[in-house]
């Protein structure tokens, strides 16, 4: 087995080989934690084995997953028992802020698939990596079950990025992709989202944009070295998209995704999380269901693009112990912490805006209307009186979101309009 | 700028920080070794100098970009110069195989974007890297400007491959992209491909799919730990494919690719280069001109995917580069010998057919004729008389290649027909 191993992963470590048994200790014992407990068990890959995990109740039963692991409900009796790896699959800003940075105070890697963590406290926990040197790493943080973030450590012309468009929240693609062709309603696909366990405890986090925010901050973190939290971004969910949007989206060539997207090598660096109506051709286009995908510009190597799973229990822990055999690898490089700050702004685009009311205004005047504000129509779709009331969508010319505010604000009061701006990103 | 480097990374190295300057000694200063010297010149991301080069006539002015670099003629001088790392960039198998082994012998770190060398003498060389614990990189040598062989070293769960399809030669890719649409003759595209750098000195290595082959064998290594070399493989190339086969291909809902795809967890393990149909949601359809992808399918992360530019002097040279920063670490991880040899088949699929002819026979006769060889005809196109003959393409159901091409041989002496299959592979 382990020569295969070594053959198959094209590499084999230098000092460990062959490599021993790997002693993790998990912080959580929820979903991701106890896949982990399960993959490490049965992997053929790699030695590894989960010796000590720290849950909240240690008497309730966990079933076979939990056999031969010590179950602690106070950290430092986890820590204490010496793992080669902890793995932090407790997710949320506490106790796993306090709780990693013990752990790598006593010299321990740490591996994290905790996106609010390193969102929030990324600065804290990377300086405590560093002034320890010892690993601290979260490939899973961001699309889950794709190896890429690691493709740009240590790899200094690969790093040159300057701006990037993705889609990393699994439960907004999916739940977007489920409701086209009004295959699902929104509540339907959030449910199967949940059953199949890619939806986040808490669904509002995924659907308002936050879980997107946060795994953009550490995306601008790990490729410009951005010290950024959520509350510096401009953040819109998908709450207000229904099948009839995602339905004009294919009339007008695109579909509309859940998108984060950043440029800083421009006179204005720009940073959002936002749903967006993208064409057709666009590479992201084909991103469907719970994958994810990143489209990278970069100096030296053009446009990258990485794609695949990007939540679910299992496709996490294969992560989370990937990063765990490279953690704990003699020599394994550690994070530092980002240190620069800057404000970010959002983009001028082009958007997808739909407007409905008991009864439309004339066309011309609408257009009118807008034009005064300077915004101006660049297609329109046919009127849609389906549900009673009347719709229309239209694609307008690239303006900032203030601009396209104040002009549907002003349509909404002259004509009790009910309006949706959608921003729509080129290729 | 140090700081900047380490901080957009993401991680730094624990031993050599600040970093040193990088002495890297060049074998072959031809586009890719003269891009080398100028980019590790002019790049702020990371020091590195090329201190020595091999060149065949020392007395040639090579420019600017040779300023500074020791050049000789005679490799032990080279070697002798005591370089942090070897940058092998002569291409072909020798002098590059007994030039590699002899640096990797004195413990000189290799890196190379030479898939000739990999596919030819990959056990040897790889053998020489194992047995002075040195590193040997070709992260170059497949999809020259895309890191993602890099995601897949040290990560076991990752490299739970099983399978893969890509495009891996940015030439035919280019010119079967610009052929499309009637937008270029053959010669008109290939002439641009060399212009622009993308085509080998030799252009019949890229047509006939010998070089795709290489490439196959490269990722058969690395993915699954085989021992494979082309004489082994099913090798297609684009020779015989037209404008009309591209545009008949776009009717029934497809492109024509230059693919190279495998599987080996199935019962009789299968590998082929060849050009192929594939529809247009295939993950690879979007990827055109000298760009290049790849779809790997894992056990345990699903399905992956990986693009971005494919060939080119400079993406080749950053991605070197960036392979020798990553070898010159302490405690950087070598590559190891494969050691499986196994006997590939080429797969059932459905084929895209082509059969021209003064006058074709009936449509019901060819129907019959092919059916009573057991291909069935799943979708054919209308005559097509443009060049005087006539022309009708179709879709036939899975079959193997022998069936195929003994059907397609049998119509041709029945009815003075000419012909061409081509696979047709599904998403």
């Amino acid at each position: 087995v382990t020569t295969a191993t070594a053959a198959v992963a094209g590499h084999v470590d230098p000092v460990a080989s062959p490599p021993r048994t790997l002693r993790l200790a998990l912080l959580g014992f929820g979903s991701v934690g106890s896949a982990v407990a399960r993959l490490a068990h049965d992997s053929p890959l790699h030695p590894a084995r989960v010796t000590a995990a720290l849950v909240r109740d240690v008497r309730r039963d966990r079933g076979p997953a939990s056999q031969g692991i010590a179950l602690a409900s106070d950290a430092s009796s986890v820590l204490a028992s010496r793992p080669d790896v902890v793995i932090e699959a407790l997710g949320g800003r506490e106790p796993a802020r306090s709780l990693v940075i013990d752990a790598l105070a006593r010299g321990v890697p740490v591996v994290s698939a905790n996106k609010s963590l390193l969102a929030w406290h990324g600065d804290e926990v990377l300086a405590a990596a560093e002034a320890a040197r010892t690993p601290l790493r979260y490939e899973a943080a961001v699309m889950a079950g794709v190896p890429f973030l690691c493709a740009f450590a240590d790899r200094p012309f690969a790093a040159s990025v300057h701006g990037f468009t993705a889609i990393v929240n699994g439960t907004c693609n999916f739940i977007l992709s489920a409701m086209s062709g009004g295959r699902a309603t929104r509540q339907q696909a959030l449910a199967e989202a949940q059953r199949r366990g890619y939806a986040e405890p808490d669904p509002s986090s995924d659907v308002s944009g936050r879980d997107a925010a946060e795994k953009l901050c550490v995306l601008l973190r790990h490729f410009g070295g951005w010290s950024t939290t959520p509350n510096d971004l401009d953040v819109e969910g998908i709450e207000r998209i229904d099948a009839e949007d995602l339905e004009q989206a294919r009339e007008f060539g695109g579909v509309i995704r859940p998108l984060v997207s950043a440029a800083w090598e421009c006179e204005r660096p720009w940073a959002i999380a936002a749903p967006a109506f993208i064409p057709r051709t666009h590479p992201l286009a084909a991103v469907q269901g719970v994958d994810s995908g990143i489209v990278i510009r970069t100096r030296y190597h053009g446009v990258l693009t990485f794609g695949g799973p990007g939540a679910g229990p299992e496709v996490t822990a294969a992560t989370l112990l990937d990063d765990a055999v490279t953690a704990a690898r003699p020599g394994s490089s550690f994070a530092c912490a980002a240190s620069r700050r800057p404000s970010w702004d959002a983009p001028a685009t082009s958007w997808f805006v739909r407007v409905g009311a008991a009864r439309l205004p004339d066309e011309r005047d609408t257009a009118d209307l807008l034009g005064s504000h300077g915004v101006w129509l660049k297609r329109t779709s046919p009127r849609d009186t389906r549900r009673g009331g009347e719709r229309q969508w239209a694609l307008v010319h690239a303006d900032t979101k203030p601009r396209i505010e104040s002009a549907l604000a002003a349509l909404g009061r002259a004509a009790c309009c009910d309006t949706l701006a959608i921003r729509a990103m080129e290729a």
